[in-house]
């Protein structure tokens, strides 16, 4: 298992890799008008970089090892590369997210379109510089990518699969842009386009590609680690995220550097919202959908709303979905061509993903 | 040379490359409320990919065919896809270009944002799915010329030279945003300036990488490549933007599908301007300031300014900056590593990013 010693290590190589990417050629001059705007985007490259949980790159890396993966040091490092560009792609993706939310703050430090907004608070300029350093970052994860795949096995299905992840977050997104069109009354057609807003937004390279990418670079051939990676890694991903929805409700802020209740201010329409319009009154669901299709909610609404989703059962019933979707992927462990010790590595690096559950972990090979 | 039949063919397929790379996989079913959304999107990919000039695309083609690449079907429908990727990421770089400037027209359509506002005019939705869509192609162009290196020789690097273009694509998009802090004062240091944005955000990928890639794909070495596709693709493509911002304020508007003077109601800091400040007397030169230094512009001031840009001669000084960039490219084109008959239809290829300019062509080797 990663220790904090390989936090360290990931988070010192991407602050590496993502300036070398962005640092103009030497030799170029370019005029000392454009300095300014130029280094406070190369800053804020590393700036909106820095402080992940880095949940997805210590997954590649648990699972290479647990795999079998090369132990020789170029291959390692390889490995701790290519698992640095899939957190940098995660940064491309949410500096693009927080324009689209025109959110304020990630990671508890100013958004990024918010910080470029520089001095004069020019949200025009701060808009462009943000999607231009969404864009770098993107980039700069493929060439990370591309780079160290050419040091481990199976290069050409280690840079599809990670094109592949791009291609499905990013449609993920228009499908999360196109979720809010899901009509609340059909709780369990709300619940079902949520589950597959997870699937494409988050679990693809939360948890999908982060173990594909690995049984490639541990030499498992593609299909293999596709079909491996996708019934482990979906379940896992919607259990993940569906856990970071729970946390929003009933967490503590210091936990995701978010105010409690952020989604239900925002009217996001969650599973635990379908969960909670299954479960709810009349007279409850008439006020949860009149809350929800307001323009924006007060804080007393917001706490309203967090009361209505204990006592119509949606915190229950997301407990027990994560419950059942963790259940899916240790069962899909247990299926994997692996020995003992890796599977028993593997469910500890995936039980990261799901910390509100207190799984009870079964012998290998009982199912 | 290329023909009407080469630029069809171009058409079809990147026509076919983006709506393979965007449709979703068989078998997934999204609740029909995403439909309308996703489809608008996924049919925008297609349309904001149509009608583009080609010329980088046919500057390829003309490159490999003239420097010896492999005839062969495989290898030639290969350097067709590598081509196309080129214009795929030109589309997917305007797309968040046309974002940053809120242009309304794109090649005679609405800008994709626009569009995808919907029948509701959602200016919110339309942005998030404008970034969604030019990160959605972006993707698509790695992956289809990924696809193609592997087809050719030299894949590894084809696929670092077309990352390299993406990069300095998106450096040169943050210098010009950066540009406008150029002060108006030092007319040298304006044009110097406008033209360090040209290199990167325009020769970078309109002339540079073309050359490149086509070198590469010929089998020509990594390096050689570079340094010709520089010192050929450089001055080209600076002379090319320089043409534009002339094309901008003399040309008509049915040639490029936007009105005269457009970059002068914008407020664009060109090299046209820098030349008028520097040809101005000092009460002209107080009035282009002024009209430039305001937050918008009449169509009468759009006028006046140009009248300025003549009378100051910026137009003679940008044609004659243009044939001077121009010789500088074919004096490369004569020291390439290539026969007499290469040179001559490499020269026809580059000579469609001038078409202001009536060169005389040398003899190759006569300089």
């Amino acid at each position: 298992m990663s220790t904090t010693a390989t936090l360290d290590t990931v988070e010192t190589r991407i602050a590496d890799l993502v300036s070398t990417f962005v640092r103009l050629p030497q030799g170029v001059r370019l005029d000392e008008s454009c300095e300014p705007i130029l280094q406070a985007t190369t800053h804020q490259a590393v700036t909106s970089s820095e402080g992940g949980k880095r949940l997805r790159a210590l997954l590649a890396l648990d699972a290479y090892r647990a795999l079998g993966g090369d132990a020789g040091r170029e291959r390692r490092d390889a490995m701790l590369d290519l698992s640095c560009a899939i957190e940098v792609f995660q940064t491309a993706a949410l500096v693009h997210d927080d324009i689209i939310d025109d959110a304020d703050l990630r990671r508890g430090k100013p958004a990024a379109h918010k910080a470029l907004a520089g001095p004069d608070h020019d949200a025009a300029l701060g808009v462009g510089l943000g999607i231009m350093l969404g864009d770098l970052l993107a980039t700069a994860s493929v060439d990370i990518a591309n780079d160290a795949a050419h040091r481990l096995p199976s290069a050409d299905a280690i840079n599809r699969a990670f094109l592949t992840m791009h291609r499905e977050v990013e449609i993920g997104q228009v499908l999360d842009l196109a979720a809010v069109h899901c009509p609340m009354a059909d709780p369990a057609r709300l619940a079902r386009t949520s589950l597959d807003v997870f699937r494409w937004k988050t679990a693809s390279y939360t948890t999908i590609a982060p173990l594909e990418l690995a049984m490639l670079a541990a030499g498992y051939p593609p299909e293999q680690a596709r079909s491996c990676a996708l019934d482990v890694g979906e379940p896992l991903g919607l259990a993940f995220q569906l856990t970071d929805d729970l946390i929003d409700v009933i967490g503590s802020s210091s936990a995701t550097g978010k105010p409690v209740g952020g989604d239900i201010r925002e009217g996001k329409r969650t599973v635990l919202l379908a969960d909670a319009l299954a479960g709810a009154t009349d007279e409850q669901r008439g006020e949860l959908i009149a809350v929800f299709e307001a323009d924006a909610r007060t804080e007393a609404q917001t706490a309203r709303v967090i009361d209505l989703f204990h006592h119509t059962g949606a915190i229950e019933r997301s407990r027990r979905r994560i419950e059942e979707l963790w259940r899916r992927s240790l069962d899909a462990i247990a299926h994997m061509p692996a020995d003992d010790d890796a599977r028993r590595t593997l469910t500890a690096a995936c039980a990261r993903f799901v910390p509100s559950v207190h799984y009870t972990p079964r012998e290998p090979g009982s199912m």
